[in-house]
């Protein structure tokens, strides 16, 4: 069955289709408004269905203490809505445990609520207690299980 | 004394403080050469610090049948890797269960393989082990908790 497939990149006259498959269960429909209800705002994302990737830099007295990369990315669920993702989250080995990480992850969320993100999300190694107990206190649930294919 | 603390967006002099970070501790070390090592890597990856994001349709007979999301992101460890990161899968609720959705997993990772990605990710409910039995045939580890914060 699968192989009359085919794939290719989506163009903004699949809209229609795709905003029907977001839509295709309870909870798509629950979460996800009709086109027409979304008056334009799929298409508003469709159009800068780009991502936003830097890194940002902790300093303190002119010296860098830590750094963070944080990724903006477009989504079409929700009506379009952006996912702020922080990886690589690096504090100067010397200064752990001075709070230095909460601070840029509290420089994370402001940023990401700036950019008017619905959601901030990150992926922590499942062996690492002290990490999850860390972002659970600055509010983040550990609802999801990170999966990981490596390819090289 | 967290509150000495600055943050901005990191530029390309910042390099040598972050190749440091990254290497500040054994797992660090093993996993990242030095600026000197990379021979360029760095830097070439920190030019293209961008990430690129994209539907990706499934059709069958000129008909959308599902669709996921693909982004890579440009990272700085690894000596400059790039992630792929899967998001928003779906399949038309009245074909699932019929190989759409691992057709575009291989889709997918074929795509991460093309483009170098030394990585594939996503997250995926904790609450749903069909799914999470569904990526592990694919070859993913579930090796990471995927913690997420709402915004709005």
């Amino acid at each position: 069955m699968t192989d009359a497939l085919s794939f290719r990149v989506a163009v903004a006259a699949d809209l229609p289709a795709l905003v029907a498959l977001l839509r295709d269960d309870d909870l798509g429909r629950a979460r996800n408004p009709s086109l027409e209800e979304a008056a334009g705002a799929y298409e508003r994302a469709f159009a800068r269905m780009d991502a936003d990737n830097h890194m940002v830099v902790a300093e303190r007295a002119r010296r860098i203490v830590g750094c963070y990369q944080l990724t903006f990315i477009q989504c079409l669920s929700h009506a379009g809505a952006t996912r702020a993702q922080i990886e690589s989250v690096r504090v100067a080995s010397t200064l752990r445990g001075g709070g230095i990480g909460s601070a840029m992850m509290r420089d994370a969320i402001g940023r990401a609520r700036a950019r008017g993100a619905h959601m901030v999300q990150l992926t922590t190694d499942r062996r690492r207690a002290d990490a999850q107990r860390f972002y659970d206190r600055l509010g983040f649930a550990a609802s999801h299980v990170g999966m990981k294919l490596t390819l090289a």
